[in-house]
C-alpha cells in the first residue's frame, strides 16, 4: 500500500507521551521526560533508520499543541518550536479552529492551519504525493485519528522508563487490532512497528 | 544478582493485561483477551525460551485472585486453576487476609496463605534457593511489589492488540527508572526484559 498514514510516537513502558504539568517552558511536562527521546537524541546512529524514516514523510499533520503554546487567537510572532528550517521538509497542516494564513518556512516546510482531522488528513494526503502522511502528534491527535480508524501503520518507540502519570498514547481509544510487523532494539530504545486492520 | 525477584506479564499494547468484566468465568473479562497470551499457547515453540525461564522460579508469589475467584471466607474444595498438577511444580505463597492451611499438589506444587507481600516475599525467598523468586500476578499483585520497590527485573509480553479499558500494568506505580536488558520478538509477541534500578 502506498500513501499509508503512518504514526511514530516515543512513550515510557507505562505509555505516556509526556508527564504531567505540561506548560509553555516545559512542553513535556514534569519527571524523567528526557529518557522518552534519548534514544533519538543520544543515541542517533544506533538509530538512524528509525529517525530517517520519520523525516522521510511526503506531508504532516499536528495539533495547535505541537505546533505551539499559543491559546485562543494566534500570537503571529510564533512561528513554531523548529526556528526558521523545520525538520519537516514538507507541508504540515495544524489543526486549529482559528484561522490563520500559511506560513512558508525555509528548507520546504510549510504551515497550512486547518479545522478537522478529515479536512486536515484529506489534504495531506494530496499533498503526499505517493509519500506516506505522518500524523506527527501530539498524543490527543494521534489518538483522535487512532479512534476514527484512520491509521494504517502505528510505530512505537519505548523507552525504559516509566512516568506514573502524565498523557498517554490510546486514552480514549477503543480496541485496535494490531498486526506486529516488526520489532528492533538499541540501547535506549524498543521500535515495534504495527500495522492496524480496518 | 543470584535470588532476583522477577516478574512475567503479558500485556496488550496500551499496558493492559485483562478487559473489563472479569467474573469468575471470566478471569480476563471481556475484549480479545485472549490474544494476550495467544503467543504462548498459538506459537509455544517460537517462545519455548520465555516459556522456559516462567516456569524455572524457584518460589512463587501470587495473589489471591490469581488463585481463584473465591471471596471472603475460604471455599475449602477450591485448590486453584490449574488441576491436581499445577504447571509451577515449587513452592507457591498466595496473600490473603484469610488463614488457610496449605495444599500440597502433585509434582512438587504447594500453596502456602500468607497475609502481607513483605512476608510473603521473605518466605518465597527462603524457599527459593539460588532460583529466582516470581511475582506471577495478577496485576495488582506486580503494582504493589513495584510500587514498593521490591522487584528487580520486570518482563513484558506485548501482544499485538489494544483493549482500550480493563486492568493495567504500572496502575498506581510512580515513576521507575528502568534498565533495557533484552528484547526478542515472534509472529504474536514482542518480549522485553528491563531490569528496575533501586
Amino acid at each position: 500500500m502506498s500513501n499509508k498514514v503512518v504514526c511514530d510516537l516515543s512513550i515510557s513502558a507505562d505509555g505516556y507521551v509526556a508527564g504531567p504539568g505540561q506548560t509553555a517552558d516545559k512542553p513535556f511536562g514534569d519527571g524523567p521526560v528526557d529518557r522518552l527521546h534519548a534514544w533519538m537524541f543520544d543515541t542517533p546512529a544506533e538509530n538512524q533508520a528509525e529517525v530517517d524514516r520519520i523525516t522521510s514523510a511526503g506531508a504532516y499533520v499536528m495539533g495547535r499543541n505541537m505546533f505551539g503554546p499559543v491559546r485562543g487567537e494566534w500570537d503571529l510572532d510564533w512561528t513554531g518550536w523548529w526556528g526558521e528550517d523545520p525538520p519537516y521538509h514538507a507541508p504540515v497542516f495544524v489543526l486549529t479552529h482559528h484561522p490563520r494564513d500559511p506560513l512558508t518556512m525555509q528548507g520546504g516546510t510549510t504551515f497550512t492551519f486547518v479545522d478537522g482531522i478529515g479536512s486536515a488528513l484529506d489534504q495531506a494526503r494530496a499533498a503526499a504525493g505517493d509519500r506516506d502522511i505522518a500524523i506527527a502528534g501530539g498524543a490527543a491527535t494521534i489518538n483522535q485519528y487512532l479512534a476514527a480508524g484512520l491509521v494504517d501503520e502505528l510505530r512505537t518507540h519505548i523507552a525504559p522508563v516509566t512516568l506514573g502519570a502524565g498523557e498517554r498514547l490510546f486514552d480514549g481509544v477503543p480496541s485496535l487490532d494490531l498486526e506486529l510487523l516488526a520489532t528492533r532494539s538499541a540501547s535506549l530504545v524498543t521500535h515495534i512497528d504495527y500495522r492496524v486492520r480496518h
